[in-house]
């Protein structure tokens, strides 16, 4: 069994969380990072993404996307759309909505890890707490994993440590992995702000998981 | 149910039979396609894709996919690798593999067809007579139709009329369909030469379907 993993890494706190959790279960020199250029408004989560992983000591490579663009009309890459200031409307999903983006993003990683030899993936989607996008979900990306396998003739594992972990449980998670310091490296805020917004939902978001976990949020400090 | 159906279109014969297939079944104002312009060596299936909706008399779209050039290391992508010379090697996948090539496709037409409203994917891949692409099999697909349904909150449907069909069947319906015509503008050539090079492995296979249909090329007329 080969026992090398790439995680994909956006730039944000979950997927750093999966890193740490990613270098604890598989050793840090078997641990690699995909980050997709995908044409974000923010720029900065890729600079982020390389920094975490230079100061996690994994390697990094930035794959571009340039097909979320051309398919336009969604709030993260198109900057003439606002970002709708609501967390977990019922009524409808997020307009930051990409249909399939995360179906997209995990079968590059596949080939990526394909052609590297890797059967590991991890990434740091979740369920629970989260704005609904279908394609975070378990059986999608169950689903998704065996389509993989048969596409691609491999062993493809897809780990999701955060599957079914609230926004505390998460932090409470990057604190057992050591993962804090990293945390001041990360980006979160919708809105590209540096420090964060402290507005935006992703920022609630954060902050929600950081106040219930009872530990300060390395970013503010 | 929507009966609109949007079909991946290459610019090769197979995809162009489906086109036909789709205009059939759904009928010519129902009928859209996508092509992809991900880095193939040669830039002329882009031409013959536009050429073939337009004589077909439905629309195109052209979406770039920049990734599998980043990705590298595969034949039909660069121009550093020779395209093997061979037919249905039994030891391994053709060099022109690139892992999960057709699930990237058919993930974004599934993106472009949820923005537009259409259920229905029409595909001419093909598990006989051809060159073991995994991404290719009806197993596959199925599995890839159930992801993109959880992952998009969609009901799309993706539509493999050739998939067991060999060439000469496929040429066989292609002409009951009436699509010879437009098999004059299609391009099959791995060495993108036109006049084709007739010496490649699809060179072959066309031809090859072509003979033991009783069917004169068009392209070759």
């Amino acid at each position: 069994m080969n026992e090398k993993a790439l995680v994909v890494l956006s730039g944000g706190q979950d997927s750093t969380t999966c890193v740490y959790w990613a270098i604890e279960r598989f050793g840090r020199e078997q641990v690699s990072s995909v980050t997709f250029d995908y044409g974000q408004r923010h720029r900065i989560e890729l600079d982020c993404a390389k920094e975490i992983a230079e100061f996690a000591g994994i390697s990094n490579v930035i794959l571009p996307i340039d097909t979320f663009a051309a398919l336009g009309g969604n709030a993260l890459t198109d900057s003439d759309i606002a970002v709708e200031r609501v967390v977990n409307s019922t009524s409808s999903l997020p307009n930051t909505f990409v249909p399939g983006r995360n179906l997209v993003f995990l079968t590059f990683a596949a080939a990526l890890a394909y052609q590297r030899g890797i059967t590991h993936l991890v990434t740091g989607v979740a369920q629970t707490d989260y704005s609904g996008y279908p394609d975070c979900r378990e059986e999608t990306l169950r689903l998704l994993q065996e389509a993989l396998r048969k596409g691609m003739e491999s062993q493809v594992q897809i780990h999701t440590p955060l599957m079914h972990l609230s926004k505390k449980e998460t932090v409470a998670m990057a604190n057992a992995l050591g993962a804090l310091p990293a945390m001041a490296l990360t980006h979160t805020c919708y809105n590209g702000e540096r420090p964060p917004c402290g507005h935006c939902a992703a920022c609630k978001l954060r902050a929600k998981g950081f106040v219930e976990a009872g530990i300060a949020d390395p970013l503010l400090g």
